[in-house]
């Protein structure tokens, strides 16, 4: 998509100015760009001219261009400067970019980072790669303002001027006693609206909205985002803080929990790597297992036809309603799984919601269900005129499918939930899967008592 | 889903001292809480409660809490207090909040709302209502700090104190000239790490990225997040600063827009309210336009399972497989109409990808189509053994079919977004319809080369 910003940023003269190897020309340009622009323009960039106009940045947009680009501009870099500059970006990264960074790097390029990081630092990374994936601890970084109590508002400022520069932001201040214990919070807007003799421990708040380790990162998400923080701190078993979770950390969570949601309930495993970027045997393994289970499964639908034969093989064109059939039940089913699926992701949705639930489907299945059937005994009439009764078994296993259908998908995603699965795995492909082998045995059953056919 | 700040808030305790009348105690524990709490427990008593407890609420607080309370409990609050108190609230409401809350409010409390309005406030209200839906204008708020080049340091800092208290966030300030034009943009903690007798103008930077009023919110969010910026200028299109739209607002709107995705693949309208907000009637009419479409399209499918009649009047066995062979069609279809779908969604697929889409998911069809191929071929020969021709019949057909439903799936969205319309309805649903068809039409065409059958 077009964007506004962008629009006003000439790649291609930049490209050109690099070229033509018009390096000061092209300096001078580049900074005063942003950062994430930068990084996309070094992106596009033939690899030997990518050190060269990394080598032009300044030290202190080293280390933000680089946190932007992908793992392969990353490794081509970090294998072409030298370990004084290796050094000095690793130390200026946050260290949930390191992290991140250390994580998808081949092994020989992580062992040379960490020998040219500083003990202290290389501690701090070792302890969060520690943390378990898609924990909070995960996608917290080290870098925050912490004050102390006693500190006046005058105090809290010179400290911020100090040590602001290296944080990921000095917006929310952490109020901490000596054994790091979380007592407080204070934003520089309280700062910049109280007087400057006043104590930092006087104008903070106490009540600390704040969230473990260990808790998973969409709870931390969430909880950042229904009291609309900026950042939140993570504490560890002891109370103690270890870090905060900023509001681009969980902008980004936010988008790859969707993304997973929309995989998985397009019945994949979940990729850890954007589409264009993931191989196609990886890809592959990600949509195989649920393919094959559900192939498996609707063998069961076809058993029914099977066993059905003797009916279709009297009247043939019920056969031919067949795919109408389950194609709506399928589709009733995935919209009242997704409405409720997509309902708990946002937490809009809880599982004590149940009988609320499945009686509102009830009711929509009833409206829905009458209006489809309608719809289908003025088609059938018009098309297959004589039929009556046919269209009396079509238009009835309609009715009770969509009811059935909608049911089945509502109760089926709280279901997992209450089990502690994933009720997202219960989407689509799933619920149609079921709902095929439904509706196919109430129409056939309708069939055979209204058309008074023996199986 | 249970969160640790929650946790050490006891509403039972609460809603008992409401309910004894325990007034002074109430009020001095709600005094500790969040804004967000709050809002959540005056949900939860009963009407002529809510307006007591709203009561006790400072000035300064009552606003807050407000703007967190549903459309119902807004309504009974308005209606329940004096001019004087309503005046006070809107006064102090963001706009953007201002204008959420009135485009639901009934039209008569509106219009008492507006009575009791400023003419200024309620002048700049009007104009955020004239905004499109979905505009990056609809999103956007007011409060913003506005300083001047030719200030100090020590003149902004004074500046924030004064006026910061009404904007929404103070820590990116806009630099404008006397007509309004944006100059450039400078952080609070730029202002801090630099010295007092500094002028904006030296420390701005004047790169700004920023967004016209009439650009889709879901543009003004990308680019939001894409720089990781807490707020996004919003200019008219004489570049004039008007608004701008802050970090939690972005993050609303990527849930609904992520929301509305997920309603659209699964064959539904979008809904403008949460699904327990929603009436059945509503939930109704969103969800049977598509499936109407959806059920007359698979007629279609129907008549080509009669059309093949004689075919499986010979062989019954055939029809068994059907379901099987269309419910994976489909499947794979959505499989990668939903991932193509989604990266386009968040930016990372664009239209000009799609040969590179294509040749991936050609690849992953093969791949894919080979498995699912050989695992069916396995279960065939153990299941039936001696009808060697119908199980090559059925494994080619699995094989083509998954080959051709990948096709489908990622070459519909992307042509839907050439030709300007929304990706997300070649979701699912209308590609399994399609995807049916097709698998139906190379399964019996497969079937009567290779069994010698004649139609």
């Amino acid at each position: 998509m077009a964007n506004e910003a962008m629009e006003t940023i000439d790649f291609e003269e930049l490209l050109k100015l690099a070229d033509e190897k018009k390096y000061r020309q092209l300096k001078e340009t580049l900074l005063e760009l942003n950062e994430v622009d930068i990084a996309q323009f070094i992106e596009e960039l033939d690899s030997e001219k990518t050190v060269i106009v990394f080598r032009m940045l300044p030290k202190a947009m080293a280390a933000d261009v680089f946190a932007e680009l992908p793992v392969e501009e990353q490794t081509h870099i970090i294998n072409s400067i030298t370990d004084k500059e290796l050094s000095d970006i690793v130390e200026d990264l946050y260290v949930d970019d390191a992290v991140d960074m250390l994580e998808e790097l081949p092994a020989t390029v992580v062992r040379r980072v960490l020998e040219n990081t500083k003990p202290d630092t290389r501690k701090l990374i070792n302890q969060f790669l520690k943390y378990p994936d898609n924990s909070a601890g995960s996608i917290m970084t080290a870098e925050y303002i912490g004050l102390k109590k006693n500190m006046t508002v005058e105090q809290s400022f010179a400290y911020i001027r100090k040590h602001g520069i290296d944080s990921e932001t000095i917006y929310t201040c952490y109020v901490m006693d000596e054994k790091r214990h979380l007592e407080g919070v204070v934003t520089v807007k309280d700062l910049l609206m109280n007087p400057y003799e006043k104590l930092v421990g006087e104008i903070m708040d106490t009540y600390v909205i704040k969230v473990t380790t260990s808790v998973d990162q969409e709870e931390a998400v969430e909880t950042l985002n229904k009291y609309g923080l900026l950042s939140l701190p993570v504490v560890d078993s002891e109370d103690r803080l270890v870090g905060i979770i900023t509001v681009d950390d969980v902008m980004e969570v936010m988008e790859e929990e969707a993304t997973e949601d929309f995989e998985k309930m397009a019945g994949m495993l979940p990729s850890e790597k954007p589409y264009l970027k993931t191989g196609v045997f990886q890809l592959a393994k990600n949509r195989i297992p649920w393919l094959l289970f559900l192939m498996l499964s609707s063998t069961i639908t076809g058993g029914i036809l099977v066993r059905y034969e003797n009916a279709f093989a009297v009247i043939p064109l019920l056969v031919s309603f067949t795919p109408m059939l389950m194609n709506t039940g399928g589709n009733c089913g995935s919209q009242s799984s997704a409405m409720i699926i997509r309902g708990m992701a946002v937490g809009e949705i809880e599982p004590s919601d149940i009988l609320k639930v499945i009686w509102k489907e009830a009711r929509v299945g009833v409206v829905v269900g009458a209006v489809l059937a309608v719809a289908n005994f003025i088609r059938l009439m018009i098309q297959y005129p004589g039929n009556t009764m046919i269209c009396v078994v079509v238009v009835l296993s309609v009715f009770v499918t969509v009811i059935v259908a909608k049911a089945i998908g509502c109760i089926l995603p709280i279901g997992a939930r209450v089990l502690g699965m994933d009720p997202a795995i219960m989407a689509s492909p799933m619920i149609t899967t079921i709902v095929d082998a439904v509706s196919l045995m109430v129409y056939f059953q309708l069939a055979c008592w209204l058309l008074d056919m023996s199986v």
